[in-house]
This record gives C-alpha cells, sequence and structure tokens, in this order.
C-alpha cells in the first residue's frame, strides 16, 4: 500500500470551538496526524499539483476566501482564530459582502470551524497529498493507497467550511480520477458523522457514486443532511446513498450497511474507490456513538477490500486521539 | 403619551455570547429596561391578549419550539444557556430533527441569541407589552404610546430567531393593527440594525410597508439583509425601503434619509405607523457606529411625528446603558 502524508499539514491547530453551548478547546488536534505517522510510516511526501484539481470540487470565490480569511481577520485587528457568529438563513441570496465575519458565515455553517495562521497551507497540502496517493492508483502501480489528511474533508462543500472541514480532499481525489479517465467513480463515506460537503459536490452527479454510513442525522451531526431520504438529484438521481444507524450501533448491523453500500458500488460499475474512513465510530471516541472496536476495523476494510477495486483511502475523522494509531493500523490491515 | 412595562421581561438575562471571535459577556442586560422604566415611568402593566395575535407573525413550530428549547437543553444535560453551534446552509430543507442543537440551529441564524430559562415569558410579556400599547391607538383614545419591550424583536422572523430577538413585537402589533381594520399600516425602523426579522414577515404583504434607516449590511451586522435593492416581493413589490447609511453617519445625512422614508410612508397612505426605536443609533453605543447625539433623538421623532400619523413605539436595540434613559426621554420629547 503506497501511503502519502505532508508535514505541512500540521500547520492548523484551532484553539476553541462553540459546541453543546460551551466554547470549549478543540479536538483536531495536530497529533491526531502524528501519532498515525509515527505508527504507519514510513510516508511518501506529497507532490505539488497546484490549485488547479481543487478548483475542480471547489468554487473559485470559496477558495479566493479561504486563502486570504485569516489574513482579513488580522486585518480587521482581531486575535487568534477566525469563527464566525452568524449564518445566512435559509433562503439567503449571493451578496457582496465587505466584513470578514460576514464572509465567514456566507462560507460555512457553524462555530466549530475556526481558520488559523496555518490553515490554508495546511488544507491545501492536505488536497496534494490525496492527489499523490491517487497516481499510482491511476497508473496501476498499485491497488491501494492511504492518504493521512488532516483536519478531515468530507464535510466541505463546493462553497463552504464546516465540521472541521475546509477543503474535501475525498471528492477532488474522486474528481480528478474521474478526469483521469474513469468513468465511474464511487466513495464510501464509513465516518461516524455523514459526509454532507461530498454528498453535495456530487449530488447531481451521475459519474460519481456516493454512500454513506453514518450517525442517525435526526440526532447526529451535521443534522441537516444525510437522511435516507437524500438519493440524489438530477443527473445524479440513484448516485446517492445514504445508510444512517441509531447511537450505539455494533459491528454486526454496521458490517450489514457496509454489504448494501457494497453491493449498490458494484451494481454502480465503479471503476475507482475512494474511501473516507473516520475512526470516529470507534467505541471510546469522545464525540460520537457507534461501538466498534478496533480488531474490527480489519474485518470492515476486508470486506471493502473485497469489491477488487482500485482503492484510496482517506483519513477523516477520529478523535480518541490516544486510540487513534491503533484504530489505522487495523484498517488498513484489511487491505493487506 | 400612552406608556406600558411589564417587568416579567426582566426575566431574561443571558450570559455570554459568540461576537468577533470570542466568547463574551452578553450586552442585552436587563438593566436596559430597568433603567428606562426609573426615567420615563410611570408605565402601565401589560395586558394579556394570549398567543393568537403572536401567532399571526410567526409560525407554529417556531412558537413550539421557543417555548420548549430551554427545557429541552436541560433535559439534554446542559447546563445555562441553550445556545446552537451549527446552522442549516442556504438550500437546506426543512427536516424534523431530534436534538435541541439541530432544533437551535433550524430556527435562528447566530450564536448570539441563547435561550435562557426566562426567555419564553420575557418575550411573551414583551409581544403583550406592544399589544397593550397599541389599544388606546386602535379606540382613539390615544395618538402616540410607548411600548418598553425588551430584549428587541426587529431581527426574529417568522421561524427565526437572531440578534438577540426572539418575538418580534413591532411586527405583532403592526398585523394586530391591520386585523383591527387599519387598511395600510408602516413599521419605521430606526434602529442602529436593519430589521431583517420585520422585513421577511411583511416582504410579500402589501399592506405593511417597512422602511429602515440602518448601518450598511455589507459592514454591520445582519449582513445577510437590508440591501437597496431588496424592495419586496409579489404582492409586496415596492412595499419595502432599506436605506443603508456608512459608519460614522451624523445627524444631518441620517435626517435626510428619514425624510425619504417619511415620504414613501405618506405616499403609501399609512393610516398607522409603528415605529421600531433603537437607542444604538447613538454616538456612544459600544456595538454601533453612528454619530446621533442624544438631544438629536428629540429632532428625529419630530420629524417622524409631524406625519400626523398614530404612533406606537416599541423599543428595539440600544446599548449604552448609562446613556440610554437619557437617549430615550429625548426620543419620547419629540412626540410631546
Amino acid at each position: 500500500m503506497f501511503k502519502v502524508f505532508d508535514p505541512r499539514q500540521l500547520g492548523h491547530a484551532p484553539a476553541l470551538e462553540l459546541h453543546n453551548g460551551a466554547f470549549v478547546p478543540h479536538v483536531d488536534l495536530p497529533s491526531r496526524a502524528q501519532v498515525i505517522v509515527d505508527r504507519v510510516g514510513p510516508l511518501a511526501p506529497a507532490e505539488d499539483f497546484g490549485l488547479e484539481p481543487i478548483a475542480r470540487a471547489h468554487t473559485p470565490d470559496y477558495l479566493a476566501f479561504l486563502e486570504s480569511a485569516h489574513r482579513l481577520w488580522q486585518e480587521a485587528g482581531r486575535p487568534g482564530d477566525a469563527i464566525g457568529y452568524t449564518w445566512p438563513v435559509v433562503g439567503r441570496r449571493p451578496l457582496n459582502l465587505n466584513r470578514i465575519d460576514a464572509r465567514i458565515g456566507r462560507y460555512s455553517y457553524d462555530a466549530g470551524t475556526p481558520i488559523t495562521a496555518g490553515t490554508w497551507e495546511t488544507v491545501y497540502w492536505g488536497a496534494q497529498t490525496a492527489l499523490t496517493a491517487l497516481q499510482p492508483l491511476l497508473d496501476g502501480r498499485e491497488r491501494t493507497a492511504f492518504a493521512l489528511c488532516r483536519p478531515p474533508g468530507h464535510h466541505a462543500g463546493a462553497d463552504y467550511m464546516g465540521g472541521y472541514c475546509y477543503l474535501n480532499s475525498a471528492a477532488i481525489a474522486a474528481r480528478a480520477a474521474r478526469d483521469a479517465g474513469r468513468r465511474r467513480v464511487a466513495i464510501l463515506d464509513v465516518d461516524y458523522h455523514h459526509g454532507n460537503g461530498t454528498q453535495d459536490i456530487f449530488y447531481e452527479d451521475a459519474d460519481v457514486f456516493f454512500a454513506s454510513i453514518h450517525g442517525d442525522p435526526s440526532t447526529e451531526y451535521p443534522f441537516y443532511w444525510g437522511h435516507a431520504d437524500e438519493r440524489g438529484a438530477g443527473a445524479g438521481e440513484g448516485a446517492n446513498l445514504n445508510l444512517p444507524l441509531p447511537r450505539g450501533t455494533t459491528l454486526s448491523p454496521y458490517m450489514a450497511a457496509v454489504d448494501t453500500a457494497l453491493d449498490a458500488i458494484a451494481a454502480f460499475g465503479a471503476e475507482l474507490l475512494v474511501v473516507s474512513y473516520g475512526a470516529d465510530t470507534y467505541e471510546g471516541d469522545p464525540i460520537s456513538h457507534f461501538k466498534i472496536a478496533t480488531p474490527e476495523y480489519g474485518a470492515i476494510a476486508a470486506r471493502i477490500a473485497s469489491l477488487g477495486l482500485p482503492t484510496l483511502v482517506v483519513m477523516e475523522g477520529g478523535y480518541a486521539v490516544d486510540a487513534l494509531a491503533d484504530n489505522v493500523e487495523s484498517f488498513l490491515s484489511g487491505f493487506a
């Protein structure tokens, strides 16, 4: 398995987030990546594919905002991380807005995704990490690859950040695979949280199938996406599969959902698979509520590997830092 | 002038809000109302008109949410005030959501509007205060009335809270005036911030004219509403007038905007006027940026009074508590 990590992803270290009524220390620590590097290394550094492949999954105005936001925050005389406090309600139209707080709200949907001085460099190299890991799958040198991306990306849409996510590395890689000639690509999202950004990016796309297994959004973040009746629209109708599961889900029902997703991906005729892997389905995760044990990740991955597709694993969430290296190692072992 | 205040409005005392990157003490203090009572009293208590007139400006699901939210917050094991941390982005559909955090996001648009144990009682009696003050205008016993409402209301829409506002007392009173037979009603909003909730409630309504003079929303809260090209829609097209002004605006250009608004209200043929009065246009306001001096409020009010309409003044914002009683007293003196 080809493994990639770029240490420039360690620069993003947000301080606080608003969560459940309190302004609390942020859980997306740079150490989340470091403990994985220490266990599953050595990992190749990222090559630089530039902004063009990123701009195929994100809008130009959003990328310009993201690149400049922390500088504008500092120019507004603000200390610390840039974080929003107001968001346009459903139905608001796009507007030219000249205040950083207004622009943050325009391009985000929560108070958990601060922009730090290091955010842009970190997420840029996260996207490059995914693109670098994809290359040997495209030229046939490898069957599986692991992109150690941090922060996660699957909550970021074409023009918004949220859920600790800024650039959607899995979506960027999936679109790059399409652009490289793979006619049909599938994304399987096995993070605890629904991959709303990925869903939105491909919601009307007939060529990229998105399947997600996640905590039921009627009680779990991101709440407003991930419901079972969201099945794609327009040309993409039927190419979106949400499999929400209740809090407390254990391996057996989880694996049944994996089988359902894999059957749909096989029926779709995918030529390449991107897996958004979150270790926050782990029974000890501090902010999530499934009951997957460390050794069970290998079994889940082996089931996914049985599809026989070239597979890119992109790291998403997982906040039990002490168990994170064990969980990732177990998951990757399933592809051996 | 008939003046109304209900002391049950003092129960709402939010602790903190997320603003400009920090979780800071909330500026909507109960003392805002108390200092005004002490200066312009005595004030009559509110009568109880029940929920029905409130439900003519707000949706049933929003009212049910607002009434129950703090109890649900406590049932979720949360201390302190209920405050959101995620909001549905533009385009999200309505959903049945079973978690309090999800419901808060569904019915709000910022992290500055916490729901406390006393919020529902406070805002219920704020609405009753406005309805009580309206009555002698409807039966001809008075030409002017003052409803001392707190918290403000003009940022609250039919189905959302925000900007320290929960129930829109000015909108509730305007609709009650319509329902009592006034064919055409106008609302003039002279708070520093655009009255987005009021605008939204009447945006397609041909019988209620909304005019607002406020800080330019390209740099001032609430950012996503209040732009000059928002002129109403459907049957209400042309019955919405936004007059945004830049930071630093002084009396002379402010009064020119007042004249523009009054001309439009006169041309509309309003039979009754509701004034949303915010003292946060004051030169010393801690969160706003106009340059109106205390004695100038009397001149502004006298200009409004020159319309000769039965006029209900509803208290909105104003956060320089030390100067608040002076500013309100000056404004009300213009109607003498």
